[in-house]
């Protein structure tokens, strides 16, 4: 296997076309050279959008203009480059934004505020506006139904391998399709951990109810995932649909003709985040992390996280050490409701820590095999309540510090 | 110098005796081979005390004895074990507590309830208190007034240098001594991130008074710094007044007459907490981050440990990059109130970034000097308002996977 390309890697699995979206990729030359790295996604008129972004309180301009673009509640193109964030860039930043929708707008025949934005790369610095502006009448003249994995190769930066996911669902008896990109949690370059996904569905789904959906798929997917704990500036999901579909018509607030669709949006939300993971900086086992018995979800989910951003179970698992000891201090400082004396602790299936102490004479074996494994589960009882929450993480190595203590020129 | 040795070590000060304290250190075999493990102070009567506790829900034993100890304010001694955390041990860790306050109140002639224990070193183990009660008859024969050096040594875990600080102060004209000594951060065996902390002044000064400047102290000192946001179960600050100098009487509110003493305490704490800092695992340099011009000072404190705690700022800064795009990014993570196009950055003195972008033709050159240096000066300008923090950290280096990724055995 190439050395660069994540031990944790998945295949790209077979994307159809789906009605109503067009796309590709094209080499703007916008920092890389001899490689892709401007999309364009051109979507069916009547289509709907929905947006979730980073928390981050300096975000980027291309996030403040999707922000402001999404109050209309509609979109025909998309247009995201590589290389450069366009964060902490001032007026430019924003100029940069205008610009671009503007070219797009043109070319599609809409308003500029139906065209979303999004950049990932290198913080600070200007964004060569005029090469991207430049590059795109050939982009839009070459875009294609089935230009899905092309577009999920063309927003890499530092990923290791493209990311795609795509999923069926019924809706009022009616099968629709959800195609999903993302990228994410690179290595080699620093500066470009930033997370974006786009997501289209062939479904006719108001705005309203769509932006529920992708609320609800988010928070139970790409939000339940970490691999250093550092909120980008940039992250930003992105779900279209281009309403081809025949099925009934889906009311603004969604409900029960909906439930199918959130499922399936869910799982392929889920398959995306757990893909960026995998590709996660240096990472070379996945970890999941399974709470139960904590006095909330929200308790639960808290404490789940604090043991995926623990450098010291991190490293642990980094070591195949199945060190419930951290686990434990782990558990500890999250700062939610813990007794020590009724946690329990298990690595691969083995409850080594059960009410306060070491279970006596546990079998070691089968946790050392465990953690010589690619995918690590830790279960956690905390033994108050009945909330649950499970986190994803990666391990923490040395070659998380080789990316990014390399100097970024 | 040794290359096990940290690069950011300082030397460690004289330590004259200090009235009312005599101390030692002793061999008891607990984990370590060949090195002493088993310290004790023994304190004058009429001592007063005031501790300071992790936060962590998952409190070793002897943080519940000592917690419980503190009730009466009153100390006679301290009973320190390096090599064993007593930490997850359960009903049998409480005993070992109590076994051991025991025997060393029989020696000293006081109640079990004015012995403070400690421990530290790996959780989730029996500690073998048998071995720690019968060495401490000899131990407690050997103590001497001139014992600090011994008693900094002895509670070494994985830390690479013994840490100790020494100030005066005048309480209503007259000089008292204030004398302490920490562990914290080690190295090469993992599980042993426990920071401790024993200090000892011959004021004559009341327990709530003690406490009060204790706290203030710590919140401006410990509580400032990190190393890998990863909260131990056992830290542990004591603070013990032996009373032994002849300075006016302290009221039990402390107030004016204590203000050089506070002054000094924190001045001493802050000595302590960053030699734990220059001893943090695989660390290369010292960062001090400076915040100002947040909505208040918990703001900005948030603000600052968001930055020292970033794992994507402190591998920059050992590959001494100025990297301030992932400084923006921690800062806009923190969820603290921050306006990108406000916010200033500098490193080494020099503004990189202004009022939301960089500065233009920056001079990098004396950037490029500072951050081959081993101490880094970072400060940010929120632009709100006026609330201030400083927050200490060291950076991220492969030496912390080496060190915590390798199996406990």
């Amino acid at each position: 296997m190439d050395p660069m390309i994540s031990p944790l890697a998945v295949d790209l699995p077979e994307l159809a076309p789906l009605a109503g979206v067009r796309l590709g990729a094209i080499a703007a030359g916008i920092r890389y050279r001899n490689r892709t790295d401007l999309v364009m996604l051109e979507l069916a008129a009547g289509t709907t959008a929905a947006g979730v972004f980073t928390t981050n309180r300096c975000p980027g301009a291309p996030v403040d203009w999707c922000r402001a673009a999404l109050s209309g509640g509609r979109a025909r193109a998309v247009v995201v480059n590589a290389g450069n964030a366009n964060v902490f860039t001032g007026r430019a930043g924003a100029a940069a934004c205008a610009a671009t929708a503007a070219a797009a707008a043109k070319l599609v025949a809409c308003p500029a505020k139906q065209v979303f934005v999004a950049s990932t790369g290198v913080i600070g610095e200007t964004l060569a506006v005029d090469r991207l502006t430049a590059a795109l009448p050939a982009l839009h003249a070459g875009l294609r139904a089935d230009g899905w994995e092309a577009a999920a190769r063309g927003i890499m930066t530092t990923d290791t391998f493209p990311k795609a996911a795509t999923r069926t669902a019924r809706i009022g008896g009616v099968e629709v399709r959800i195609t999903g990109i993302a990228k994410g949690s690179g290595m080699i370059a620093p500066d470009m951990a930033t997370m974006l996904c786009f997501i289209a569905t062939d479904a006719k789904i108001p705005a309203p109810a769509l932006d529920a959906a992708l609320r609800k798929g988010v928070a139970g997917s790409f939000n339940l995932t970490t691999v250093d704990s550092d909120t980008s500036t940039s992250d930003t999901v992105l779900l279209f649909a281009t309403g081809q579909a025949r099925h009934p018509v889906v009311p603004a607030s969604g409900g029960p003709v909906l439930r199918e669709f959130a499922a399936a949006l869910h799982d392929l939300l889920l398959d995306l985040a757990l893909q960026v993971v995998r590709d996660g900086e240096g990472a070379s086992k996945l970890v999941r992390i399974d709470v139960a018995g904590a006095t909330s979800p929200r308790s639960a989910k808290r404490i789940a996280m604090a043991v995926a951003n623990s450098p010291l179970v991190k490293t642990a698992i980094a070591g195949e050490d199945a060190n419930w000891g951290r686990i434990v201090m782990a558990v500890g400082k999250a700062g939610e409701p813990a007794d020590r004396d009724k946690l329990s602790v298990a690595v691969g299936g083995v409850w080594m820590a059960r009410d306060g102490g070491v279970v006596p004479g546990y079998d070691e074996t089968p946790v050392v095999a465990h953690m010589k494994g690619r995918e690590i589960h830790i279960e956690i009882d905390i033994g108050l309540g009945r909330g649950r929450a499970t986190a994803w993480t990666c391990d923490l190595t040395h070659r998380y510090i080789d990316i990014n203590g390399s100097y970024r020129s």
